[in-house]
């Protein structure tokens, strides 16, 4: 069987609305079904081929990045959180400036979130009621009261190309059955008033699927949310707590729900590239996550099978690149020994460097599961990327991330 | 008269030197008599306009640019510091690792100083004798020391386009005759030593007048140093705590004494925008400082006429580039109101985009410094440049940034 996924060839391009999705017709894998896709969706700002990698502008920037590194990594769409952007430097004022993209002065697609995981894990206080959230600024203690239809107006004076619906996100493993259920059923009901709140024509709006790890509860929130009129489907609620089979069995309850549904798919928060192969083979289309950056800037630099820890002393005295044939800046043009160098002597320089070495290395493989998917060959892809895990792996990156996450700028 | 400088059309182009520093022929100041000259300074890794501003690389790194940031800017030479590269990641490793224009990847010009500056003003112990110095690292409290041979070979390590001879620097106001005089002397046997060290054949090599703002002992060293053969000649000991009157004097007893001598001037450590130009009256051909660089990370970006301060809250809703026309990255691509929301944020593309801004204008404002001599114009150029400077001057900045100094990465 060619995969339980879309039919080859669909194309979702709903009359008036600002948003194109073609899926290829594909040879399908050979020897075992696979959900992955390939795709390329057109939104306002231009086309992104899926599966695709969103690095993560939180302040209407990817940190230490221009829009020219920007492009040059390969990026094609940006993720801005809203939460963030909202309470600095204010969405109205944004909107004054011409939007967030010219505010940013990136020409190409942006997607925002709605600001529901960041009021659930970054601001001090938060009360959740049926009605939205009361939550304190993480920035100054400030009291902010969000609603659907508040978030839906922040995203439309931002003016992103995709708006997502506020859902409730509750830590999938953590979180008992009945806080899952009674945060999916809050999400549907916001759903329903996203909708009916939006009305920017040139803006797209997904919905969230939540459900966490209850296999029932993911299927009735993906039947939930795919009923609606929503311009594609997001995965929340995973790329937390849980394991990686964890989150492979509620994508395999999930999906297979939305086989006939022509919409992408975007599973919210992912960024290790074997999780994100692994979530691709499950019928995923579009990826985000601060991860690839956020460990850049720690020096930990991604390669093939692994990963280099740059402020290790060894590095100091190696001319190499850090990947040979790399086209990013860093490798183009410097030794590990002088990136280590600027790590030791905390330059600036570093950070944008290591940025960009990661993101290349992310969006670049992106690039090739694209290239495994049209070959049919995504499985032996895999088999050939996990057995190049050693010494140390990329995809456990996310623990030791989370470790040193407070160190971080 | 036409100045009392160098006769119009000298070139220095000494047998078997690395150097070649040409002064054209120029119209003369109308009505006034200036020492200034426009020249051209080649060395083996290119050739620099002068009278030219180095940005500093202290840590073999521009802060917070890299070399195609430089190039755009307008940078042709810069300056780095052998104290700094000397302690981390030290000078026989860049060796090893080809050098410092490969270890940095600047195939321009390089300068180096000796490092007597910095073992001066930065190291926790020091104590001077006539072979050298014993001083306590910053980074990490380990004891070095450090004599003119050793400041050469250092320097020969690195291989920098121009080495310095090591020299023992005074703050000229603070200190009493008596010091001034003893570290001249020992500058002076020192620039012997280090003359009679130097062996690099594709390395130029200046010596330090110094002297304090005594005139005779500032005459006596001006003679003393120009009586080497050094390839060209720097003026030390300024741009420290004395007023601006005390600088043009103390350039108005050395430069005329050297007014016959061909070789390339350079005032250490000068670099706000009118000061230089005063010093190019006097007669100076090269200029370094962090200045310019400094406090554009602080959030101080320079404009004609002053300088805006970008954390003032009225930016954050001003849609204008800091500069009309001016062609750096952050003028041609962002408004007062992103980067002021950028520094607000701490993101670090903040301190990159500022750092290109006023590099970019330090530098062309040296190019109009150069225009004004070729047309003979420079008093006029100074007129209008001193009556911009309201409300707020960039030359004051100095003072500012010394006391936020510690805030700065």
């Amino acid at each position: 069987m060619p995969g339980s996924g879309t039919a080859p060839g669909s194309t979702w391009a709903p009359s008036g609305r600002p948003i194109r999705f073609e899926v290829f017709g594909g040879a399908g894998e050979r020897g075992a079904p696979t959900r992955a896709r390939r795709g390329r969706l057109t939104l306002p700002h231009g086309a992104v081929e899926t599966p695709a990698f969103m690095p993560v502008g939180t302040n209407a920037t990817v940190k230490a990045l221009d829009p020219d590194d920007l492009r040059e990594v390969g990026a094609r769409i940006v993720l801005a959180n809203t939460y963030h952007l909202y309470l600095r430097p204010g969405h109205e004022r944004i909107a004054r400036l011409g939007g967030l993209h010219a505010f940013m002065a990136w020409d190409g697609p942006i997607l925002t979130d709605s600001g529901g995981f960041q009021v659930v894990s970054l601001s001090d206080l938060r009360e959740v009621d049926d009605d939205g959230v009361t939550f304190r600024s993480h920035l100054d203690g400030s009291t902010h009261r969000f609603t659907p239809e508040d978030s839906i107006a922040v995203q439309e004076a931002l003016g992103s190309d995709v708006a997502l619906a506020l859902d409730h996100p509750v830590p999938p493993r953590a979180s008992g059955r009945a806080r899952v259920e009674d945060a999916m059923r809050r999400t549907h009901a916001w759903a329903e008033r996203s909708l009916a709140a939006h009305s920017r024509p040139d803006q797209a709006l997904f919905g969230i699927v939540q459900g966490g790890l209850e296999a029932d509860l993911r299927a009735e929130s993906a039947r939930s949310i795919a009923a609606l009129p929503f311009d594609g489907l997001c995965i929340g609620g995973l790329a937390g707590d849980e394991t990686a089979a964890q989150r492979r069995a509620a994508l395999d309850v999930a999906v297979p729900l939305l086989a006939a549904d022509p919409r992408p798919r975007y599973l919210m928060g992912l960024g290790s590239p074997l999780d994100m192969l692994d979530a691709v083979d499950g019928g995923i289309d579009l990826f985000d996550s601060v991860l690839p950056a956020r460990v850049a800037r720690n020096g930990t630099l991604w390669v093939p099978g692994g990963r280099l820890n740059i402020r290790n002393a060894r590095f100091l005295d190696d001319p190499r690149p850090i990947l040979d044939g790399c086209p990013c800046r860093l490798c183009r043009t410097f030794s590990r020994a002088y990136i280590a160098h600027l790590f030791r002597a905390e330059e600036l320089l570093a950070y944008r460097l290591a940025t960009c070495h990661n993101l290349t290395f992310t969006i670049d493989f992106m690039g090739r599961v694209r290239q495994s998917i049209e070959a049919g060959t995504l499985h032996e892809f895999r088999r050939v990327e996990a057995a190049r895990r050693v010494p140390d792996d990329p995809g456990n990156a996310v623990e030791r991330d989370r470790q040193a996450g407070a160190k971080l700028r």
